[in-house]
């Protein structure tokens, strides 16, 4: 195995140039038989296992900076630093992280997972390089699908300024994880699909290069140009007309002539953009098929592709099939995804009613506040974002959402810890941001059944309101019947008289195996569903709260400004004569790993929440 | 006075065409003569004089919808829908807002201030009328500098799939608040300063438009129109490769062109870029010299164009000021701004450090990761941005800051109450938004004095690093001398033994004068500066409270994840016997006015917070 001899960055170079191929389709047996067991992100690796030896081979790593946009596609780029054996434990708890991680390795110079940031990285450090007077190179790989994100436009504005080297190699699988949407990816595509693109565009470079001026007759020579020049110009023109140099594009499966082109690249004293077209899932059949479902996956037969885990239905499930049924009753109900119509659950609706899905690309921002022109127009926009995307959203939700009262329901889904994904994707602090947004209504379900009433409730609901519910399986129902929901009111689960639990979204299923626990010790327990986070039910815990020693908070975000906290705050403001256990873990990150096992760590757990309760209680019976 | 005539919207279209330069001149003079008395944004508004009538010309309003981007060159706009007599009370409390503002007029569908959002809202607003079947028209205006927002370039990307009408008229003054930056800007200033662009143009389309096609040999031919092409066809294919339709560039003060253009716009099924180019600070001498000074501007003599009010040193000074003697000091020392170099105090710097010195343009999102870069190559950034623009980086905050521990430090001016710019530039929520953040470090300064403590402390800091001022006028130094500086620990004041005031920042000062007030009633103050709101001084509070009766947090921000909210949190968990009275204010959106009168609203001046304190200080008596 070639791949054997690869032991550290570096290792590569010594590899005959003509084993490129063999080594390129051992590092896809590799990659598929490890990612099939522990499960993780196969088609966008796959399609750059070729691109990253290329990059491997002309870059000197560490000294060289070298940033991946998002992080998922940094397979290759682990193998081929040293890190084969972190394979085994992809994604686990205390193993290798699925995206760069700067704790891990010196050729991780930044730890990242979300999109359309690794401009700005690269820019940064490209200034700082040159101020300091040091001369390595520095590249940023960005999928089209980054490119959709409004901070990659916003560098590179800036990058046209830049008088030294910075390559961005701009990793065109016409594929963000779904397909792309928007002009530009049009523009992409003209590009890739222009058959005699390079030849011609050498020809035009040629002559162009030769002749100083031209005639004011020449202008209606131009004429008969038209489609030649849109074909030959246009598409790099994009990038030009921004003050970049583009180079490409290049087949990215070659590593050769990558290589040619990355020297070529490193030459220039300033940004340029290396054009270089993947496939996603290059070389494995099933993934080349289907890269969606392979972008992030279980783990699977490698054979036959199929996934090994029946999956149970999750809240996303759930919002599948409820967005279906509110679009059949209300033909005002629209959805919105960034680029994850698959992941937030919407691919049905989307089937369904096509003409009020909207797929804006990666691009969070204007997600929200076109939602609130859709609103403003007499429409009911569902924003689907994940939780740690939303995060990107924050000014928007307030000024274009909550400012003007914007009939919008965001749906904030892997809100909590999310595992595998790890410390980029947790969901840990949207209850804490969203409360900060004046007149924002979040709501957290318990189960599968509630998540169903709330979309319901949602739809008669005028104004900002935002529901979260975590990542994975659902309970279907956790109790026989369901109250009807009513604005800012809790559902008491239990009425008992010791301990008073007030439980948000998925701590609510906690909470009953709390209950039981505590009932086997003889302490009787009161369980209220919270329902809404804000506003939480005050009159009901003015009511509950005497009547109990403690009062313990269960939610499933960070501390700060949670409901734990909002609580202690009408606590004091109230003077409740009630002890508090505010059970939130502290703000910090959290990395990868299953969930059970970081709740354990957190104290999250039915077990450590059991104990810290208990600890809590007799506290207060001394 | 044809003004006069105009009484509501739609009277506009009364006015006879030949007296349309008569109705500017009145409006310009109208506009300097109320913005001396009352400040406001000027330069920007003088600028689009006869764009907004050429829109209300071709605009039948409100049932057409016109969304101005920030929105602070909305006032002929709002001369010309009904609103005259507000600019009496322009941007006063209970008055008219300086910004659109929906609960003024049905012609302001949204309530705007933040920069790049008008594209997306637009273009919501556009698809919600075309699932209707309605046939109104669109209008989004936005300026080249709001073009550098991220978020404007997602809203174009995706506008490129529409297929219904969408004007969106880009009004092109070479401006954003200070110069443009970057790629983009550079292209619009080929295309304004190109002088046969117009006639060309035509030219180049007739002929294009008979030539259906061209044969392989013309691509040689292309050669010698290499300057051409990229004069002529460059800036626009700019929005041509987005799949965008072009129209202009059109004399922004020429009502009766604009008035054909857009017409001609209004015809296309699909979404048009209307280029308009405009002179800031037009028709208004010193406006048009200095149009970044006339930007937002205090009171001042229409005929000379001087300022009134001598102002006095505000936080943002001694900013400047702390930058200078830090870049002095220190090599690394760079500064980093969205647009706003003399918002944030970086004009000296940037005078004295242009290489370490970066404006990105409108571009809060870049700003952050890129000051990541920086801080990773070796670099200690500044990034100066007001709290309520802030809220846009808030995911690159976490992300591309936090996550890396990046040595960044965040000067974050206008936190808390701004004043007369309202509701979208109140900074009432960076300390809840701020604090969710894992490992940033949040201080506030007590006065001038302290604040330049701070920046110095700042240079010796490892890591993610905030400091929260207000807007205006700093105190120089509330007391004689200032203590050095300990990470996590609060500044005794004064040491008593009934009330604590534990006061964040601005409220310092109010601390001291309620320390007095109380003093004057035999009650007995102890006044702690926390200068750290995140770590702040458990233990401090730990040793403190217990021999207050009444505990009272101070701070000038919301109470959704504030210090008072983790003070209560803190007392809860320790069990400390002290009353809490958290006096931050509710979560809510605050109107434009005078700060002072802002804060007795809120109950947040001396006299209300002494009410307040001895309520409660009452209470527990009883």
């Amino acid at each position: 195995m070639l791949l054997e001899s690869i032991q550290e960055c570096g290792d590569i170079k010594g590899i005959d140039p003509k084993d490129y191929k063999r080594l390129a389709s051992e590092i896809r047996r590799f990659l598929i038989k490890k990612v099939s067991k522990k499960g993780g992100h196969l088609a966008s690796n796959l399609g750059v296992v070729e691109l990253t030896m290329a990059l491997h081979l002309v870059l000197d790593l560490p000294k060289d900076k070298l940033i991946f946009d998002v992080g998922h596609q940094c397979y290759t780029h682990k193998l081929l630093s040293g890190r084969r054996e972190g394979f085994d434990t992809l994604r686990s708890y205390g193993g290798m992280s699925g995206f760069p991680n700067r704790e891990e390795s010196e050729c991780d110079i930044f730890t990242t997972g979300h999109s359309s940031t690794s401009l700005s990285m690269g820019l940064g450090l490209a200034r700082a390089r040159d101020l300091k007077g040091e001369r390595h190179t520095i590249v940023s790989v960005i999928g089209d699908g980054s490119m959709t994100g409004g901070m990659a436009f916003e560098a590179l504005n800036n990058a046209a300024e830049l008088k030294g080297n910075f390559i961005i190699v701009l990793n065109d699988n016409g594929k963000s994880i779904g397909d792309n949407v928007g002009g530009i990816p049009v523009a992409f595509e003209q590009l890739r699909t222009a058959p005699r693109y390079n030849r011609l565009k050498q020809d035009v470079k040629n002559t162009l290069d030769r002749i100083p001026n031209l005639g004011g007759g020449m202008v209606r020579g131009l004429g008969r140009a038209k489609d030649a020049v849109k074909q030959i110009l246009l598409p790099n023109m994009y990038f030009e007309t921004m003050g970049l140099t583009y180079l490409g594009p290049v087949d990215g499966h070659n590593v050769e002539a990558m290589i040619r082109t990355f020297r070529a690249a490193k030459r220039l004293n300033r940004a340029v953009i290396v054009h270089v077209v993947t496939r996603k899932g290059r070389g494995y059949g099933p993934a080349e098929k289907d890269p969606e479902r392979f972008h992030g996956i279980g783990p699977f037969d490698p054979k036959s592709g199929l996934s090994l885990s029946a999956s149970s239905k999750s809240y996303t499930d759930y919002i599948s099939e409820g967005l279906l049924a509110l679009g059949e009753k209300d033909p005002t109900v629209t959805a919105i995804t960034a680029a994850m119509a698959s992941g937030t659950g919407l691919l049905e609706f989307s089937h369904q009613f096509p003409e009020r899905y909207f797929d804006v690309g990666i691009a969070e921002e204007h997600a929200v506040s076109f939602a609130a022109g859709l609103a403003k127009g007499g429409f009911k926009p569902y924003v689907c974002i994940y939780s740690t995307f939303l995060q990107r959203a924050y000014d928007q939700i307030i000024h274009d959402i909550a400012l003007q009262q914007a009939n919008v329901t965001l749906l904030v889904d892997r809100a909590g810890l999310v595992g595998q994904d790890g410390v980029t994707h947790q969901g840990m602090m949207d209850s804490g941001f969203l409360q900060t947004v004046p007149g924002l209504c979040l709501m957290a379900p318990r189960d599968g059944k509630e998540l169903l009433n709330m979309l319901e409730y949602s739809l008669s609901y005028e104004g900002p309101l935002a529901i979260r519910y975590p990542r994975g399986k659902a309970p279907e129902s956790l109790t026989d019947s369901h109250e009807p929901l009513e604005y800012g009111k809790g559902e008491i689960l239990f009425k008992g008289r010791d301990i008073l639990l007030f439980a948000a979204g998925s701590m609510v299923e906690t909470g009953l195996e709390l209950q039981k626990r505590f009932m086997d010790d003889g302490l009787s327990v009161t369980l209220v569903n919270v329902r809404f986070i804000k506003p939480f039910d005050e009159d009901l815990l003015r009511r509950l709260a005497p009547d109990h020693a403690l009062l313990v908070v269960l939610e499933e975000n960070n501390q700060s400004g949670g409901l734990g906290q909002h609580v202690a705050d009408f606590i004091s403001r109230e003077s409740l004569p009630c002890r508090l256990l505010n059970t939130a873990p502290p703000d910090e990150f959290y990395p990868h790993g299953e969930t059970a096992i970081l709740k354990k760590e957190l104290g999250l757990d039915t077990e450590g929440l059991y104990s810290r309760i208990l600890k809590a209680w007799k506290q207060g019976d001394s």
